[in-house]
């Protein structure tokens, strides 16, 4: 039972690893946590799947899926028929911004989240972006997140009204993706329920990550930068078809 | 035909009075313009077909519109089954915020028109607010604005590699209802193609405007004022059933 004596929180919830620690870390923190998902067209649509499952596991509140299509506006490998980059050495030094970056993406994600702490009451936004996923992601960046607070305190109700500041947490931001597998260990997080690829093989009902988007890349570079195994199937790792 | 060599601009345009008489200033202002409309859940989706033919009269180069279900969230009049309120006076000092403020909706528009904005190359966006449409919503003052392209800079990939700044318009920011009504006249923007009311009677293909919501009761104030007749049907004017 949820205990409404607790704060409220809303976090961001892609169903990924990352934003899967992200909901423990604001479970942790103390939060009744109200989790946010976007089908927006992306090609990977089965982390909708992934998120359920994820805020079932860590005790969210309540999950809702808001449906708004990027695809109009294009742009991106992510909600295009543009390739899905693979087998790139993510660990050399980005150029640049990736093809799979959809603009403005978490701009958007946040200002809904905002709209929904406001309609709840809630004061606290929990988003997983984090430093290696930056990789050339300019709405990753820590300048960008205290830019959105000071947006918010002007864009709301709440703020103008009441002097309520919002406070935009990314618990992981400085976290290497190998701190993140093992703080997933700590909190307790199955990373069996969470879904990562960009460009994943569906079957029946059986998902396959690709292991070779920079998605799987980061992610198994993780698990093998923390001696763990990714207890996710992969249709191909390392260039091996299995 | 398109004028490739203008800048390019993307203007936000529900298909009201004032998203019209902006357009038609950015089209003053020598832009070529993307406009983009939204399907949020608003009771009154009938603007969305106001907002093709405004764009349509008034030469923009193209017109989208983006779905997002903001229905799923709550907290509004304009989304939910929360009473539109009728026959305020609307010249009073607004005390609050209205109950058909739609949370954060201005941040998600401007959010959505970006990402579109950095896909096309585009600088400037152009939003239709005004400090009477203002009466009591946050994100319609012009420090929102302001903090808002603040946040574009960072949030983009045009805005960190090449250090772009994206323009905001408001330029009817400072007007009165009265002087749209003039600025749509000088011009040349024919209101009677625009949608404004929150609370319309549709029956057939005909739709009428009630005349007592607050956004009718501002535009028909804006009407009167200017010595003009707006070519709108209403069922009702200052309580007079038709």
């Amino acid at each position: 039972m949820p205990n409404s004596a607790r704060p409220l929180a809303v976090c961001l919830l892609s169903g990924g690893m990352d934003s899967a620690v992200t909901l423990a870390e604001a479970r942790r923190d103390g939060f009744d946590v109200h989790c946010l998902s976007f089908r927006y067209g992306q090609r990977h649509s089965c982390e909708l799947q992934a998120a359920e499952r994820v805020a079932r596991a860590l005790g969210a509140r309540e999950q809702r899926v808001v449906e708004i299509d990027l695809r109009a506006l294009g742009g991106s490998a992510l909600t295009d028929a543009i390739d899905v980059p693979k087998d790139r050495d993510v660990t050399a030094p980005q150029r640049g911004v990736p093809p799979t970056y959809v603009p403005a993406r978490n701009t958007v994600f946040l200002a809904v989240a905002l709209g929904w702490a406001e309609t709840l009451g809630a004061r606290d936004l929990y988003i997983g972006v984090n430093q290696v996923d930056y990789s050339g992601y300019p709405d990753c960046r820590p300048e960008f997140l205290r830019a959105f607070e000071s947006l918010a305190a002007l864009a709301t109700a709440a703020g103008t009204e009441q002097g309520v500041r919002y406070k935009v947490h990314a618990p992981l931001l400085e976290l290497s993706k190998r701190e993140i597998v093992l703080r997933a260990e700590a909190l307790g997080v199955d990373l069996g329920l969470t879904h990562t690829c960009y460009d994943p093989l569906v079957r029946a009902s059986e998902v396959l990550a690709c292991g070779r988007c920079d998605a799987c890349l980061l992610r198994l570079g993780g698990f093998a930068a923390a001696g763990r195994r990714d207890p996710l199937d992969y249709a191909s790792v390392e260039g091996t078809r299995i």
